[in-house]
């Protein structure tokens, strides 16, 4: 898998793709991850790659002109599945959305900023709109990285035991059961006694009642999909 | 405003707290961010913060002692008004959630990791916890800094334009209307003509329309709240 992100702060994606999991995922060669610096794809001065808005009101907005030659560079070079533009308005990242796009060869994603990209950016190039939530950002950046950590993990190989990921909240419509590790004792808080039985089939049947129960108080809209 | 970052991985969270808005934003003195290596809080040999769960299965639990050093060192400190744990079964972030965090006056993050942490930490020392969404991460760092980022912005301040937070998507359950820039005209994609037309009751008309019909289409949810 091959991702291009394209952003005018590629020094704020520096340090999640050099730690944990996605750096390791890099290192074996599972995907490669290249980022684009807008200010490279503009002929103006100062590199400016934003205007004001047409109309008025507050807020810059990301110029067509870079961006179309960024994303023609990238497409004269190889084909591509998604170009993916993060903003608030997309929709909204679930994992069945995580789980399909981690099959997919190649894909560019586009950060916004301040107020967002030029509307015609959206309407020519771009395939899909993703939001990570119902809240705004100071820029798509953060949006990019954690579709990008959304997205790695579920590589086959990625992390080191596979059976990790399918276990996780969301992959079956439930949140995960509480779990816990030593000491089966701290400051008078005890481990369910269950969980120290050694008693297994007895062990996953509380599991899978606590995923329930806890599904049902917490997130019951998950139990309807 | 203070917020204290618990993590396994503080090298993970460094660049996005020194750029743009966060950078600013700290460098004001609006917001003081201070990470904590998990890991200065154990005495156990190799820096041990987590182990195997109990009853078995895939996955790393963060152990509550270092947790609980970490977290009483800071109360002992300071008083906190919320102490936060990232995980995707809390409450889903939302604007108004954010809106609400940008009030208060100190808050500890604690970012969870592997299989997550020990179901005491949530039960004893937890006041909030937050999702910012329905996908599975690697661990909570990328979370709490989407997190800081949507609380921190709308501290007043940080944003040099206020006005523009106000009329964000998500701030009037509404999403925003398109916006444009220069060139009007760009390879024959251009913008409508009632944002050149100089005729600003008309343009406002406009954009309110644009943002209602958006937010039908596409996220008609957002109407009923």
């Amino acid at each position: 898998m091959r991702i291009d992100i394209i952003t005018v702060l590629p020094e704020l994606l520096k340090s999640p793709f050099e730690a944990s999991i996605l750096k390791r995922a890099i290192e074996k060669g599972l995907v490669e991850v290249h980022m684009h610096n807008l200010r490279d794809y503009t002929d103006l001065s100062y590199n400016q790659v934003d205007d004001y808005q047409f109309g008025g009101g507050a807020g810059m907005v990301l110029m067509i002109e870079p961006i179309d030659k960024c994303i023609s560079s990238l497409k004269a070079e190889r084909d591509y599945d998604e170009i993916i533009y993060m903003t608030p308005d997309g929709v909204t990242l679930n994992q069945k959305i995580a789980n399909s796009l981690s099959l997919v060869g190649n894909i560019i994603i586009l950060c916004g900023h301040y107020k967002g990209v030029d509307q015609r950016v959206r309407d020519a190039y771009i395939t899909k709109e993703i939001s990570v939530g119902d809240y705004v950002l100071s820029g798509g950046e953060l949006a990019a990285a954690i579709l990008c950590d959304s997205i790695i993990r579920l590589i086959p190989g990625v992390l080191s035991n596979e059976t990790s990921a399918l276990t996780d909240t969301f992959q079956d419509n439930l949140l995960a059961p509480p779990v816990y590790t030593r000491p089966s004792e701290y400051k008078g808080l005890k481990v369910p006694d269950v969980l120290l039985s050694g008693n297994f089939p007895k062990i996953e049947e509380w599991r899978e009642n606590k995923a329930y129960e806890r599904t049902k108080t917490l997130r019951p809209d998950l139990l309807n999909e």
